[in-house]
């Protein structure tokens, strides 16, 4: 049996001990992180801030997102953490940029918008000149502004069709008794949402919306993964990708004009992982091509979708070894683990992403139980996007503090936070999933330290090229100072 | 940027995935067991078994296990793990070592029964000659064999003493919102018990009945934590603590006389983390008396009692170091990271035992979060006694896929199962909780190999001297052989 005391068999010496604790504390991210006095200030508050509210009758964290979101809007580390410059957000689909509050009160007021309600009871738009064609699964569109106009209550109208543009429900557990319900939801609400956006004036102001709402939350960077749908025009003719493309490096690059303290925004080509091989052998190919055409644009490829119900990566081996076999570098951003089926055949997705070289692994959820993988990660500097409310509400783990990137957090693994899907969950920004990080998966334990790691991370890890992630880390440390001095 | 392939950029080597999968697989608990033909087969039968329970509607160890009894109940490999030879029950707590129904049915019905129910609504039990005295909390003894008599529906009765006796509610997450609920009742269960199994005579058959009961679930050892009560008679005179020592040693070897298969049993003194330095101290003083007059019975020391609520293990640090500074040995076996307060006082608990050179651990829960301490305990072959159950009744994790134990289980961390309180959590023996941990701990990666390694750490790494251990191991796998040369 093994001897941790100095002397074998005798009182631990406190000192040891003093160390030893100071070591554990060391390994975690930001543990090396040296802070300045007016940091030290800050997180010697921020440390009372959060004792009191783990001692709180409720500790948001434990409980599900949708009933501790009015909780966290009334905490002080929440008002602290809206105002830090957190850095890049590196894990979010373009389809729920943008709040669904806007997207009802603003877009769906505008000229030509039809609606049909399906005979399963969810909804679809479409910006038309004339009326829509009918389709099998919506048999009678109507023009919005006059059913709206008929309605007696226009307000109750707008909630409702809210309802169908996020996951939000008073009771969670009850509208979302398994994880098959809450996905079906969440697919129907991508459907509910593509008539919107993919409209094609709809869709630069929806980008531009998306980037004023991230800065707002003092954030500087975007890595949008998206599915590149093709957008349409009031007379039903419909744009090819590279309209698509261009739009997003248009749009961005006004926004940055306009907002000087914004970096840029950048794609991650996404395609279903329902797909077949050949399917994503054509998407590989087609990002490839993008990529040449639009360098500045796109970052690389990606497959979404549910991992439970999707076919794995090796599923598509001949699709990914791709690039490589044409002598192309097509940099993979891996969803990889966002699963609780350890031991499955979708639980090997992690070490496959890792095999094709992902850059950074997104959500990682099961990267604790899989040592190997772990190891490789972790040396090959591969980031795990982590995105605690996404996994909370699409039912992967009730508690946050039983969140396994705490295991990963303690061990100083490489990570960001990012918020997946931040209209459908309710949230604008990163700072409900910092504030489910910071407290709930660090614990009382992660510090500013933690904080001021997991926000340099963002664009350390970002796909930036160097002189502007060079660029890129200068702005940021510049906005945390200010942060600091304001705030200490 | 890493590159896992044998050439860069290069599509994966088959061969290389299959070695790494596998090396994966080898670093989990029962990596490293060879199988024989006959546990091959019995291991894909298993296998195919977990994967019909993986996909049925319902996966019992998602759910809460108050819901999730009778599914279990049902399972084919439930009834598998009941037969298999489990080896040792290390962590359980004399109080609650045999069932509430026994403890109703035959104690209660025993005459000089008296009952009592407080204010509160709680109950007490006591046997006497004559009317018990009142107390500040029960005014009023009834003998139970007179109010029974008077009760329209007994059998109803009966229901509502065993209430009182388990924490099982049909809705639990109605019947306990938060940790301070269940535990509040997990001790009034413990006072409700204690008159009944602290009665002289019942306290032998109390031993004897739990002996059974383990040996009817297939194991063949124990070591039982207790506070070693002193026990009543009729007349309201007290016995010492040796005569319980002398019981617990008298009892056992009866039984291991009538069934030879059964090997022991020990005990680890224990005593609230509530107590004071200096009780604290005089129950060390006390321990290494017991230790020395029946060296064959005790084992060793803990402390017990919620840890969020109790001193941690460095405010006794005094008391704990008193075997050393007297250069006598007296092991430990703290209960330690029983908590999801990361970063807290309690939470450091655990690198504690570790200095004070604790034997076992006790939960660990929160162990996964600590990687020092997970290396130290790992390098001095410290085992963790992981209780599945316990930790999901009592409110640390919900879905037992979270639970922190998969982490340590991929690394083979050293462990064993244990099922703590089993008649308050409505289980018996230990296959209630080994099946949590084949199928929800360990996910569909855990297979024979790992029951096998489970079983055999049990005695392994219990306080057996080394001949008797020798012994115990051989017992165990000439059962094990029957077992699969009976189910292959
Ligand atoms: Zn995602
Ligand atoms: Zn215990």
């Amino acid at each position: 049996v093994m001897c941790c005391s100095t002397v074998c068999g005798e009182t631990p010496d406190p000192r040891r001990r003093e160390m030893m604790m100071r070591q554990e504390v060391s390994r975690q991210i930001g543990g090396s992180v040296q802070l300045t006095g007016d940091e030290q200030r800050l997180n010697a508050r921020l440390h009372k801030l959060k004792q009191q509210e783990i001692a709180a009758k409720v500790f948001p964290p434990a409980i599900h997102f949708f009933k501790a979101r009015p909780l966290i809007q009334k905490s002080p580390i929440f008002s602290l953490l809206q105002k830090m410059p957190k850095g890049a957000a590196l894990h979010i689909h373009s389809s729920s940029l943008v709040s669904a509050d806007w997207l009802v009160m603003n877009i769906t007021y505008r000229p030509h918008c039809y609606v049909c309600f399906t005979w399963s009871g969810s909804v679809r738009f479409l910006f038309s000149s004339r009326q829509p064609f009918p389709s099998w699964d919506c048999l009678y569109w109507q023009l919005l502004k006059t059913l709206r106009g008929n309605m007696a209550n226009p307000t109750d109208f707008d909630h409702s069709l809210m309802k169908h543009l996020t996951l939000f429900k008073e009771d969670p557990d009850a509208a979302y008794p398994s994880q098959d319900a809450v996905w079906e939801k969440f697919e129907l609400a991508f459907l509910a949402i593509s008539g919107l956006v993919t409209y094609a004036p709809v869709f630069k102001d929806f980008l531009y919306k998306g980037l004023e709402e991230l800065l707002h939350d003092n954030i500087m960077y975007l890595e949008l993964r998206t599915g590149l749908s093709r957008t349409y025009e009031l007379d039903g003719s419909i744009h090819d990708k590279s309209w698509s493309l261009r739009t997003y490096q248009e749009v961005t690059q006004k926004f940055v004009a306009e907002h000087p303290g914004f970096l840029g925004a950048r794609l991650i080509i996404s395609v279903h992982r329902v797909l077949s091989v050949s399917d994503v052998k054509a998407a590989v190919k087609e990002a490839i091509q993008m990529q040449k055409d639009f360098p500045e644009v796109v970052a690389g490829f990606d497959l979404v979708g549910r991992e439970d119900r999707g076919r794995p990566l090796w599923f598509f081996r001949e699709a990914l070894s791709l690039p490589a076999e044409l002598g192309i570098k097509l940099p993979y951003f891996f969803h990889a683990g966002e699963t609780d089926l350890e031991g499955t055949e979708v639980d090997e997705n992690i070490l496959d992403a890792l095999l094709f070289n992902t850059q950074r692994i997104g959500h990682g959820y099961a990267l604790a139980h899989h040592p190997l993988a772990k190891e490789l990660s972790k040396k090959g500097n591969v980031a795990v996007e982590v995105c605690p409310i996404s996994n909370q509400v699409l039912k992967l783990v009730s508690d946050l503090r039983n969140h396994p990137a705490a295991v990963l957090m303690s061990e100083g693994h490489p990570m960001v936070v990012s918020s997946d899907d931040p209209s459908l969950f309710g949230t604008t920004g990163l700072s409900y999933d910092f504030y489910e990080m910071f407290l709930g998966i660090g614990g009382l334990r992660a510090n500013l330290g933690t904080l001021k790691e997991l926000a340099s991370n963002s664009i350390r890890y970002s796909t930036l090229p160097p002189p502007l992630k060079e660029r890129g880390l200068t702005m940021w440390q510049k906005t945390w100072d200010k942060f600091i001095a304001e705030n200490s």
